[in-house]
């Protein structure tokens, strides 16, 4: 495996193999299995579960990591093409990127969407660029438009928990949140669902719809899956007889990237936070799901968060075997 | 070992047996012992020593570590309960304390004492709800009133001085500094000397008598170990064949959490800055002990720090060996 | 060896022989080399290369490394001594760097020049005052004066190169930048180039002559080695025939410490930007170093950086090697 970009570029036996290998070393570690390799990893957005998860994951194959943010450089790095450098940025990333890569076996790279283009962003245009400056292992630590090692994440609870695929109905509700959220985890997620076979079904409020290129990618996975995919504003329709719950925030696609005319429109939506009365029509030990981090009596209740219904710590749990599966089938002599 | 977060936990033999395999683990390495096994650490509250040591306790084990700290995760976290975080934090710690954890084979967590309550401070309520979201062994790298890692590597540097245990007379002082600090160290280090058999003095101002429950707990340990415990203002009755010197600030306790009451009641108390002076009368080969970090001439003089009778270094060395000891225990297959 | 401190503390045979080491662990891993064994790396200055590579280069040999820099102390530390310590700082040096390196079986130290007095900064006055507080294994990752990582590195990559060493002609030329950098890199290369029995030219603007003490130094390393060392103002002298030009700015000597007087001497240098041009009458295969980061369009043109003249990620990624040796040799037991 040379990247680990996006799940959409792997078949589905290929994930079977990837959930396999994760379950398997879940029981049986394999501590020498990595030594001496390193991974590198470059954090040009915030994160703990990543940079958790990884490291640890590393530390249980034998290898190690190393972690680089970019105030870590004098003065932070400089983006742009064809700039002349006389301001405050002191390196290019286009030195810093070969660079922090030439120390590794293999990079993750996380770089959140600048929402500024739709367009740009539904491309992956700045993780793109990055990529093209390594020519080691990549990993998509999360993009603008996708976080595959949540998904994998995601994919293997769901399968700890016996959730069906043929006929499982997976519904990805938008959740209120005070600031607008990526489309990373949303787009990711309704492909993964499909992809694994399920029903899915996107509710979400009038001007928050998915992008279409995303509903299009889904809809294609589906079809080779024999799952289906929908999107609507009829919250009683969405989540009759839901198998999972998987609750999240994005921004409004109608006026991406223009954060007072989102607000405008977010402004009256609090009521969606997921609650017990969403599960009401739901399967009777129907789940909550979230990739967390998760604000707490704003996008869901403090009562599904500590009840049995929630498996978001198992999610989070799950990246680090995931991701193990990655690294494993990257690095492994 | 499930758990290590207080020496008052263990029997006198279960310390000696730590004790003697951290010798063995100083003069004979085991860097397979702990292969693929990962140690979370969670900061809290800031770290030089505990950070370096447990790190480098991992390396030396064949393991390894990774770091969270507040500011890693978006916007910090929230703690306070039932909250509808509509605010700046991202996170609440009921989700990031069990996803860290998940990720690790045991966690350390530091905790400093808030200073509001005197009560809560004493019954390590905010470390408490740290645990109780834990489900993995758990390492206390100091609480609100305790740090049993410091208090371990301190029993081993004055067995390693061949410091006497009955009879031994050990000298906890109180000494200057600007700011009112926590209780931990010294309600730690007169349990320690207690519990290895030592005559304890706690000399300390009018005004900064350890709590009740403190000298209480000390007491009871005393009892058990043929030691003693008493406490005075009286300094020149203090040190009076004191084979330890061991200083430490700490708030006043008749004016817990109240800041601008204490620094009224330490005004003047500058003169409490150990000096040769007061070795007087000590044993001959009296030794000086401190937990660092120390202001140097504020609480001890050059001279004693760079002489002979410091064993500070000592000390934040054994931090290493203590702790390789705990951690093999706990994570040893 | 016990010590990684100046090239010039070596023989040229033993350069060679740990750049034979540096390649054999780049083409034959040796992933328990060094298994247990802890690097502890102290940064009073950043660092992004430095920090990846030392980390990888560790983990490569099975062993572990941590990372302090002062801002993860309570308050930053203290430097001064005979100080009374009632300020900010809650530690002083003279106990942090000891107990830092107590952790460690080998420590590596970066300390920037203070550029307040060039006579202290030639004798590397701050770094030798932190080396005397650690009885382990040191390594210079960048003093004030001398940065041999970074010169054991560029040794091996003209070694990859084919790049000769009698008859080779190296070009140290000093480039614009808008702000006064240390003298390290510049004095460490000349001297390198000298050692490895180049024809070593310095070129550089009025105002930026290399001290004495610097130049003498190569000086002797040619007598040697049976290279030659010149310094000049003359563009088109001083790059005819070169193999390499080796780009870094250096602030005014003739003004050392005196910002306003160096910046106003650096006013009118822009041209002083390395460009296709300068290569005009170098060796055809002429080769473009830099120690990084390096500003674009500022220091160098893009179109040299992007194009086949550049070794400078070759340069970064032979850090790891160069370090794995160095390491390899300190601490293999």
């Amino acid at each position: 495996m040379k990247e680990f970009h996006d799940l959409a570029d792997f078949q589905t036996g290929q994930i079977d193999a990837l959930l396999e290998l994760a379950g398997r070393l879940e029981t049986n570690p394999e501590p020498q299995a990595l030594a001496g390799k390193v991974l590198a990893l470059l954090f040009l957005s915030p994160s703990l579960r990543t940079l958790a998860s990884f490291q640890a994951a590393m530390t249980r194959l034998g290898g190690g990591s190393f972690v680089i943010s970019p105030n870590m450089s004098i003065h932070g790095l400089e983006t742009r093409s064809g700039i002349v450098m006389d301001g405050m940025a002191a390196e290019h990333i286009r030195e810093a990127v070969p660079v922090i890569a030439s120390y590794g076996d293999a990079i993750g790279i996380r770089a959140f969407a600048e929402r500024e283009s739709l367009e740009d962003d539904l491309a992956d245009k700045q993780f793109n660029e990055l990529r093209e400056l390594c020519d080691i292992p990549k990993i998509n630590m999360e993009s603008a438009i996708n976080h595959p090692c949540q998904s994998l994440a995601d994919w293997k609870t769901m399968n700890d928990l016996n959730i069906p695929q043929q006929g499982g109905k997976f519904v990805l509700s938008w959740a209120y949140h005070p600031r607008a959220l990526p489309l990373a985890v949303p787009s990711a997620t309704v492909h993964m669902a499909a992809m694994r076979g399920m029903d899915v079904t996107v509710l979400r409020p009038e001007g928050f719809e998915l992008p279409e290129a995303v509903m299009h990618k889904a809809k294609q996975a589906a079809a080779t899956s024999g799952g289906s995919i929908s999107e609507t504003a009829d919250r009683a329709a969405a989540l009759e007889g839901a198998h999972i719950i998987y609750a999240k925030s994005w921004s409004s696609t109608r006026h991406y990237g223009d954060n007072p005319a989102d607000e405008e429109l977010r402004h009256g939506l609090e009521d969606w936070c997921i609650d017990e009365p969403w599960f009401a029509t739901a399967q009777e030990n129907a789940r909550f799901m979230h990739c967390l981090p998760v604000r707490r009596g704003v996008v869901v209740a403090d009562r599904i968060l500590d009840g049995p219904r929630s498996v978001v710590i198992q999610e989070a749990r799950n990246r680090m075997y995931a991701q193990m599966a990655v690294l494993h089938q990257m690095l492994r002599n």
